[in-house]
């Protein structure tokens, strides 16, 4: 009775299912030693049964079209089908047969996290989605279990591989971004549709996921405010250079206190100056990297693949082992809590760091007018520096980097800069981290 | 009664214990809400409980001198003591009056590790010790239980923020080592007697620990070679710099296999030549880090804060919640399993590159002697450098880089090498990690 295998259900398999199938079959008698039972998969939910999956290393005979069917008879369920529907009615199906629950969904677990979560607990079994985000990076049980003791202040990371290809991309060659988008495409490190890799709603799901628990509070990927990398000049990437910067896209999530001690929370997505310095300005191509700082640990970074059949089936085998355990002693890990129920802030009301770059006039007087509207609306400089005038237009660069400053103070800066006679354009708005 | 407080001891009360205490005082209502029931300090036990200890946040009536009857009435004990005797009794004492407990020990862990493991299978309580390898950083947890879907090829790190500090300081100033070191004791980064750092002892004990957890196979300190760095000159890491290298002293733990498909380890400490562009040459400082390698995952790195009061505290609290967690769920963690039983592949036999530096007469056919000694152990070359002649004594240094060779080709090379008349000294040999 000891040794009765428990049952493992798939749904999906494209590469990461397929990865993972594999290795289940490959590596029976490891499973087994680790969690203590054998592991058998008893079927693999697909579109098309009948399609021949030799590099499954499974029976035909375990495909099946019928998801609703396999979901209530299996002790662990891996959810690799991705997107909103039919994923989450089958994960909820699973865990109300019992059955503890696997998933990379960053997309339903951004939109619908707390409703998962409750199932989870109602029906006493685990919930995982360590692939959600980061990939293979051991990232969210050591946020969510080895930090628990600890108080997390700020979670800064590079969580889509995509875009930081593109970036990357564009700072060692200073290609434009369509032409290094191109070639990602044809690399396949991005999609034929890039849009949600590029304008960022990767990252936002992400975002939330993290907030949600870093922070012990209910965060869905609409709190996350959110901005992509579509705008990234070849200008912008040499002018960061310039500071000693790079721009990277960042998911950060921070608490913050106001003058009352009243904390809040600030979860969004956008691209960020970073100083080439930062440990996060060294994370090349496609790879993913998360940055934490905490009030007892400080510093600390997770590096690592983010995506990638491979890098995925490590992380969602380490949630299956980790939730068969669980099945074997009867138990289960510690769900998602949100005491803390901290509000998250406006965007408006967010406060950082910016660099603006403007085109001015090249004339007396210039710096004057401009310094007066960053003092009319409290934004107080840090640094400005003005480039030569140009021959062909006969303006110059005016960059200027600030102090803190809420984003709706900024955006009337820029509103005002644009009505001055001197300031030709404001070409690129910025924000700066990790100083 | 669902409200009725975990009982947690301490055992020691220094910079860590301090910091634990005063955070489970201040942070009362987070830890219930983290755990499910309140967690209470039911005693402290220290050398002189008379001491005042007000920093700690605690009743003076808590500390006692009496830690064997301390251990029988907790829930969690927590043992920051240090040693090897009398934390390894209490310990045990603890775990059979069914007590979790929690630990930094390293010394303890690397010395007798399967006992305690096994005490707490016996007993069904958890053992946790995050803290004992590389402070604050998350990282047995994740080796232990994230990447148990995949294999663990090679682990590599940064693991002792002393000898950290003293070659990165090398590395940055051209100082000699004893020069560094002294500064380091002045600063607190080394202790006033360095030995257990400088001489690799401390990563021995950190290497047993991560190559136990990540191969499955039980690996004590006295298994794994050790070689600190007092040797190393700031000649070495001037050296190291023209080869575009630093010098890290690196815990590697690998796994290996033979022409016949055997599987062995190789666990090791050592002073490393690692590339300037591998992540772990960038951890500058008293910084850890851990570069792991998996099957499935590809390279992950681990970075963060290796030793200190509040760093190590959060790795101690995090372990805390878990065990308290357990505690009111009724259930336990993973423990840990020697299923794999590889077995320790001896230093001789063990392949790494090399690089070895020599003082030679500059005349003719120097070469050729060197290079024909070098292919009759076998030992194959990768490149060789010749300095100019120095003025002083007419020599030049000559420096050779070896392709993977085995610890017994390479010292009967060096031991022929010496009796060259061509060869003036050997002054420096290197492995190299990381290309």
């Amino acid at each position: 009775m000891a040794e009765s295998p428990l049952r493992v259900a798939l749904l999906g398999c494209g590469t990461v299912g397929t990865a993972v199938a594999r290795r289940l079959v490959d590596r029976a008698d490891e499973f087994a030693a680790r969690v203590g039972r054998p592991l058998e998969v008893v079927g693999v939910a697909v579109r098309d049964a009948g399609k021949p999956r030799p590099e499954s290393g499974l029976d035909a005979s375990l495909f099946t079209t019928d998801a609703d069917e396999l979901v209530t008879r299996a002790d662990v369920v891996v959810e690799l089908i991705g997107g909103i529907e039919p994923a989450r009615g089958l994960l909820i199906s699973a865990m109300k047969h019992g059955a503890s629950v696997v998933t990379a969904n960053k997309a339903l677990l951004g939109e619908d996290g707390p409703r998962l979560y409750e199932t989870a607990a109602e029906n006493g079994v685990d919930l995982y989605y360590e692939a959600s985000v980061a990939g293979a990076i051991p990232l969210l049980r050591p946020l969510h279990v080895s930090l628990a003791g600890d108080s997390v202040q700020r979670v800064m990371g590079i969580v889509n591989g995509t875009t930081n290809f593109i970036l990357d991309k564009m700072d060692r060659t200073g290609e434009d971004l369509a032409d290094v988008l191109t070639e990602a495409q044809e690399l396949g490190y991005a999609e034929a549709d890039p849009s949600a890799d590029v304008e960022g709603h990767d990252a936002r799901a992400k975002a939330a996921i993290l907030a949600s628990l870093a922070f012990h509070t209910r965060v869905a990927a609409p709190d996350v405010s959110c901005e992509g990398i579509m705008s990234i000049t070849s200008e912008d990437i040499r002018a960061a250079r310039k500071m000693g910067c790079v721009v990277k896209l960042l998911a950060i999530c921070e608490r913050r206190q106001d003058e009352r001690g009243d904390e809040s929370l600030s979860v969004r997505v956008h691209p960020t100056l970073v100083p080439r310095s930062h440990p996060l300005a060294s994370v090349r191509e496609a790879y993913n990297a998360v940055f934490i700082e905490t009030e007892l640990a400080g510093e600390l970074m997770f590096y690592g693949q983010g995506a990638g059949g491979d890098p995925t089936a490590s992380a969602v085998l380490g949630d299956l082992v980790q939730a068969a355990r669980h099945k074997v002693t009867g138990s289960r890990g510690p769900g998602e809590s949100a005491y803390a129920d901290l509000p998250i802030l406006p965007m408006a009301q967010v406060q950082t760091r910016y660099v603006i770059r403007t085109d001015v006039q090249d004339r007396s007087g210039v710096l004057a007018h401009v310094t007066s509207v960053f003092g009319t609306q409290g934004v107080s400089i840090e640094s400005m520096r003005q480039g030569v005038r140009r021959s062909e237009d006969g303006l110059a660069t005016l960059t200027i980097a600030t102090h803190a400053a809420s984003d709706a103070a900024l955006a009337r800066t820029v509103d005002q800069l644009r009505l001055l006679d001197d300031v030709s354009a404001v070409t690129s708005v910025l924000r700066m981290e990790g100083i």
